[in-house]
């Protein structure tokens, strides 16, 4: 028998997705239940979160189980995830010891890692993540390393909320700029979501530097042939946005600088002006505005962007809540 | 509907100051109920806490809720405050997301945030509990910002158990020298609710720069006034001890100082002799002493008087938890 | 009445302990109870923690208690732990405020102080830890100070488990190199327990100056004598191992060179041939081999040993949860 994971939205098939979602409009109509009565899961955090760990604490807790939040490094011990190594260094413990007993305590384990930002060939291994689900006796949640498929489900839940169907709709995902390379996860999760539910996907960025990761591109493709939507990359901002019904915002490190950040600065610098603004929102056909969070206002989005009715992050941020009791509930069931 | 919110207890009538009293007191008598059941409630610690940490969650808990415990800046992503800004420094993402997030999760959200220190024309303005209660949808408890009403809750059930009626008891609130300038935040609630319950109000501090607020001075005359009570300021301890019948202990900074607090020091230093002792207690009507934790021994008041029979410290302390459940339970009546 | 704490196994007699492990086992053949109902438990972490913090606030939880997280001096206030002290320095509180105050939220409090192995002579009066059950009015659990009681639980209840009667069984108690001199704890509870069931004993360490604190040394021998087992002390890596039942590992530093680390190094650095491997596996009577965790692979065991079908440490880990539970039902009968 396999454990079934939720690592990536890859792994389950466009129905499991679509019960997961069912569910989740369900509990979001329904707040309580005992689908995790008895039930335990360890919340491992390498990386910041407020709506994460607040959502996973609340969900778990609302159908009768109960969350443990650790911070590895921090509050718990640092671990090392070779593989055969010596272990002279900084970790006190390994991920074989660390993802066996936790799966003596708990029923689930979700894990926060996200990439390091030196080297993308290693960062795109997700070893992390990986790591506990070699080791691990009970299934993994991916609370973001280098996707983020809690994030997807949020934000397809809020588009089928405000768009009702959205196959063939206009979707952008536009890269902003930040101050920081950020992580690609969401971004890859967005392309992969979006072609999924069959929209007609288009990716805006700089330059093609700004591609994402081809095993996500590809996904990509491979989703849009199967559910009769599109993938294509743009970087003229107007023609991007015109008619668009979905504008997803979101800033990433240019993945050919991984490591050397300082040379990809002014290529970021120069595209400022990627900030989503009112002015670029006329130009869609209505659309709705999302962002998973953490967001800089007036460098990603406007204010008034922000603060207009057709952004719809807030009602996203709620239905992280909803759609990871149903990813809960529905690992327990196996 | 405005949402009611516990920032401070001058928005309190005094009837309703009452009821969360009697409400506390049965609490103290019988400790679990249902009133909290399927609510939860988001602690955001922007500064350390024992106390308050753990009693609003074992209240939380006893009551049938559940409470998340956050600490943004560390765990979770640090908040701007500014409107407007361009948010091109520290802060991930602004308090507009957090609080309409945390809405969506939660049914009450608590904040402690202390004073920056370095201005207290910024200071003064409690931008951070003031910015949660502006976005947020739910309930915002104060868990000390530049006051402490939860304190005040905790110290006037204290002193109605040891004191029975309080009206023209004599209360000293004394000023304590510490090695740091602290907040003005106990002093400032001393002072409005020991006048809210018609006390004869001394404030003895070594000088007049060490009064607090106007707007703080203003509101205790006031209550003073209305509930047939007194306030006076003392630079002068025997006097201000002789014949008391509550002694309150606190250290802060002198206002005038503030941001250049290398000149205060000498100030403070000065007037180490503040300190509470059983000599300076023997002039009192047996009063009880009392201070809102932690204290320095020795520094604030004497292994004596800490570990004397009319310290009530211990008391006031555990009374957070009882006053706690009552605020909680009468803003989820709302 | 005084109060009965967790503090050490020396402390309780062997039929109390055979009582606890008896419990243990009935926790792990049915893991919800009522026995905590309406309890709670406040967790105070010096240092890190991953399983002792996940196996107690789940443990707790299952069987209907609470228990909350407490990191002094990150998330709360320092504290001071000297009697009579003019506190200017860093803490912000007395212990004698911490304890009575938390005795009035909780039921229990669990410690977890490890030594500031700087003196050894201050650290071997485990002051954090008796200063809570001095001040303390509610039972203080021992999670790691200068002992490790909930860890000698776990192993016996894992031996128990695996090897049935452990009266006169070989058990040899191997120090290994570390890239830090480590806490003596678990070596001292190792020696305490093993004597305390029976065993024979083996104290396998590079050289007499690796010898424990004469009180664990002597509370073993007396062990020995009362319970018809042995102690032994060898440098001689063969003859320890030969014919041996149970093989505990653990890394600490030698004593007379407490506080002058830097001296002590070589020596460890002389003997990393004490890791555990399969070489000396091969010498015992197809022993059981344990650990405590965290353990540094390849350092201080083998990936052959730690992965073989005889290392029984992530069972140890998980009895953890379940004496503890046998500990927080026991201490809140009385």
């Amino acid at each position: 028998m396999t454990i079934h994971h939720f690592l990536n939205t890859q792994d389950w098939t466009r129905s499991e997705l679509d019960t997961l979602l069912s569910q989740a409009a369900e509990f979001k109509r329904n707040k309580f239940g005992r689908e995790l009565e008895g039930r335990s899961i360890a919340l491992l955090f390498f990386n910041p979160s407020m709506r994460t760990r607040t959502s996973f604490e609340l969900g778990a807790q609302q159908l009768g189980g109960h969350a443990v939040v650790l911070q590895p490094g921090k509050d718990a011990w640092g671990i090392e995830f070779d593989v055969g190594t010596v272990m002279d260094g900084e970790a006190e413990e390994h991920i074989a010891e660390v993802a066996r007993v936790l799966s003596r305590y708990v029923d689930m384990i979700g894990v926060r890692a996200f990439p390091k930002f030196q080297q993308w060939a290693v960062d795109r291994e997700d070893r992390v993540l990986k790591s506990f689900a070699k080791y691990a006796t009970v299934p993994i949640i991916n609370l973001e390393t280098i996707t983020h498929p809690c994030q997807e489900l949020a934000h397809i839940l809020a588009l089928q909320e405000h768009l009702g169907e959205l196959k063939n709709r206009k979707y952008v995902l536009t890269w902003t700029y930040h101050p920081k390379p950020l992580n690609t996860a969401v971004a890859n999760s967005a392309l992969m979501i979006a072609t999924r539910f069959g929209m007609d996907v288009t990716l805006l960025c700089p330059t093609p530097e700004y591609a994402l990761d081809p095993r996500y591109m590809d996904f990509a493709k491979q989703n849009a042939v199967e559910n009769g939507g599109s993938l294509t990359i743009s970087h003229d901002v107007e023609s991007a946005y015109r008619d668009a019904h979905v504008i997803y915002a979101k800033s990433w490190g240019a993945l050919p600088y991984f490591g050397r950040w300082e040379q990809e600065k002014p290529i970021r610098e120069a595209h400022r002006h990627f900030m989503v603004d009112e002015a670029k929102m006329a130009l869609t056909d209505n659309a709705v505005f999302s962002h998973c969070l953490p967001l800089r206002r007036n460098i990603k989005a406007t204010d008034a962007v922000m603060d207009s009715p057709r952004c719809i992050a807030i009602d996203e941020a709620e239905n992280r809540l909803h759609v990871q009791k149903a990813v809960m509930a529905r690992l327990m069931v196996r």
